[in-house]
């Protein structure tokens, strides 16, 4: 977590032209060496204009959370925003909103459900005979979160619902009018044959959470009576978004946010930054940096492909989509910010396929940086250099600083 | 800061024949390629004697504060005497004073001013009409505080009182006599078109620091009635040196400090080291430890030029302090110190003219030291090395461990 004194350093925007700060996030970005190669897929790939800013710039390699811990994308984009992701509290529901793209908002409550099968009649009080329904497919879940969301389409007591397809059984719901307290129990009894449980509201305050939520639920079995497996309903993890000082009162910057893929839009609102376009691949991201480019002081660019390529365990794969970020570096040097980031949220080695806690190549390019001729952007050619290893909670520091908007401490 | 735990290890000194610690301080010691050569300062010197320490040496990097964060020379040395500068309260008024090198000692009451415009006929409760006094050149701010010096000479009320001068409207003002309480509040209204306020004394022990202060201040109006803008005081940030757990308590250490220069000696004080002598260069300073060697356990000596000439921006200046520095090593050697570290608080690049965040290069040099061979002492020499990348409050821990002073925990 950045420090309140080190916050107190923090300049605010003069009147001069601002020092821009570009952070090109390539998600996953690194790896571990290929069995039969032992090299890593940066080392693989040919990636002339990465290197190129590495040897110019400040480099080493970000931690993103604590050594030996692997984090998710949420928490992972959290703490390089300078946010610990062990000191926000996430609700698991608030969180699968937003990973399901959902512009959640103060107030709102969130809940991640699973559709289920219930012994029939279905009441609120009914015995659980299967806790996911037979595992739907996906298509199959969107079906059914659509009739819902038809159906409930007036609302539940003044308050509207969003119902946000998921993977199988698994959605989330989220109800929004009004501050809607989180303080209510599950009413998942965690194992089958056992019945529903009562969802009560553990505060005087959720007195009407819990109403608008039973309310839904008595819905939603009449909906779904008809359906052979999914005709009940378990929710659980019920929360509001977190709440963080923006980006631009913690920073004194004017953040925009350029990413294709929703969950990284949302952790980017969720910190105060405006969310810009609707780019749907890289390149219109890079067409939205260029447009918006006066705007902004800081511009966070999210790169998905690495990650994605990673997950499938597809090396020639990540090795084709590192080069292809590459190739663009050019494209945003041309806009000549004071500084260039380039790192990522994590690693996704594909040996590994899943997200791995390996500190992340890491280069801030700047008027500042301390070079490093001949170094590579890889993770062992970032072993060395200025930045050393350090935590993701001081990548925002270390980026104001090299953009002249942090004050000395004392004289 | 130092755990407490580790400071539960600290030996106290036996009667055997002390293991010494000399800590030689280049002040701004490291700094940035130029960009002509892609040479830093270090790298530009030669360094024959330093190197050779190096390749000896355990070396790393140390970072003054946090990453991002850069200091002052006030709380960068308060960092590598291992005072967190975050958690030692230093009141305003007593960091001007030390950041005015001037040597500010227990009891003394220092304060922030401003030179401003009052209504006339001014006085104590006089309307302000500009709180910067329409922002006077430096020379101008020289000029006034030289009149109020010399017509103060004599002291107010059994005090002496030091005018600092600063930047523009700003100075600084010392009262030294007896102990001083900082229990006054600001006579500055903050907005203009508003009256003085009353200073008052916020305790019993305050009453003697209120009517010096408003003596002053009284004064002070008779000596500036002639200004055209300048004829009233602002004071805030009253404060006293804050009190730290002295070295010799907290290490074990008799501790001497050798420094040319005020405030250096001023902070080794304020940690409860010994000043030693009134050494006017580094030969004098190189002298003093000579001759009073046998009498303590540790020395901090400060050079101050490689700061200076970092500050003036004058690269090839910079690298001929850093030699003269280089060339002053085996006068330290030859007294067999059982510990030498060479380390900088700060960075001062001259290519940036000011101080900087970057961590400093240091090596600790004793019987214990796992070596590199063919190590030079630069900025990017160090960052391979036994000593990674470390806080400055770890240095003294690490001193005393080469030292021997620091026992096992645990069985």
């Amino acid at each position: 977590m950045i420090h309140d004194k080190t916050r107190e350093l923090v300049m605010q925007s003069s009147g001069e032209e601002p020092k821009r700060i570009v952070l090109l996030l390539l998600d996953g970005l690194s790896g571990l060496p290929h069995p039969q190669t032992g090299k890593t897929e940066m080392e693989t790939a040919r990636l002339p204009n990465l290197d190129r800013l590495a040897s110019r710039a400040s480099g080493g390699r970000m931690l993103p959370i604590d050594p030996g811990v692997t984090p998710g994308s949420g928490p992972a984009h959290l703490a390089l925003f300078g946010y610990h992701p062990f000191q926000v509290e996430f609700g698991r529901g608030a969180l699968e909103a937003m990973g399901s793209d959902f512009d959640m908002l103060p107030g709102d409550l969130a809940a991640r459900a699973n559709f289920a099968t219930l012994r029939r009649p279905t009441s609120l009080s009914s015995i659980v005979e299967d806790r996911r329904a037979g595992r739907p497919s996906d298509a199959e879940n969107r079906r059914l979160c659509a009739k819902l969301s038809a159906a409930l389409r007036g609302g539940v007591e003044g308050c509207q619902v969003h119902v946000l397809p998921g993977k199988e059984h698994r959605f989330t719901v989220v109800f929004r009018g009004g501050e809607l307290s989180a303080a209510l129990n599950a009413n998942d009894p965690q194992r089958e044959d056992r019945p529903l449980i009562d969802i009560l509201p553990g505060t005087p305050e959720a007195e009407r959470s819990a109403h608008v939520v039973n309310e839904f639920l008595e819905q939603a079995l009449r909906i779904l009576a008809d359906e052979p497996k999914a005709n009940g309903i378990l929710l659980r993890g019920f929360s509001n978004l977190p709440q963080v000082m923006p980006f631009r009162e913690r920073y004194g910057l004017r953040a925009g946010a350029i990413a294709a893929y929703p969950m990284y839009r949302g952790v980017a609102r969720l910190v105060g930054m405006e969310v810009l376009g609707a780019p749907k691949n890289f390149d219109e991201e890079i067409q939205t940096l260029k447009e918006r480019f006066a705007e902004f002081d800081f511009f966070f660019v999210h790169y998905k492909p690495t990650d994605s390529a990673g997950h499938s365990g597809d090396f020639a794969e990540k090795v084709k989509q590192l080069e292809i970020a590459d190739a663009a570096i050019p494209r945003i040097e041309e806009l000549k910010p004071e500084v260039l980031i380039v790192t990522g949220d994590h690693s996704t080695p594909t040996i590994h396929r899943e997200h791995s806690w390996h500190p992340v190549p890491t280069l801030i390019l700047s008027p500042l940086s301390l070079s490093a001729p001949g170094a590579r952007f890889t993770e062992r050619g970032m072993m060395a250099g200025d930045l050393g290893t350090f935590p993701a909670t001081q990548l925002m520091p270390l980026s104001l600083a090299h953009a002249s908007r942090l004050m000395k401490f004392g004289a």
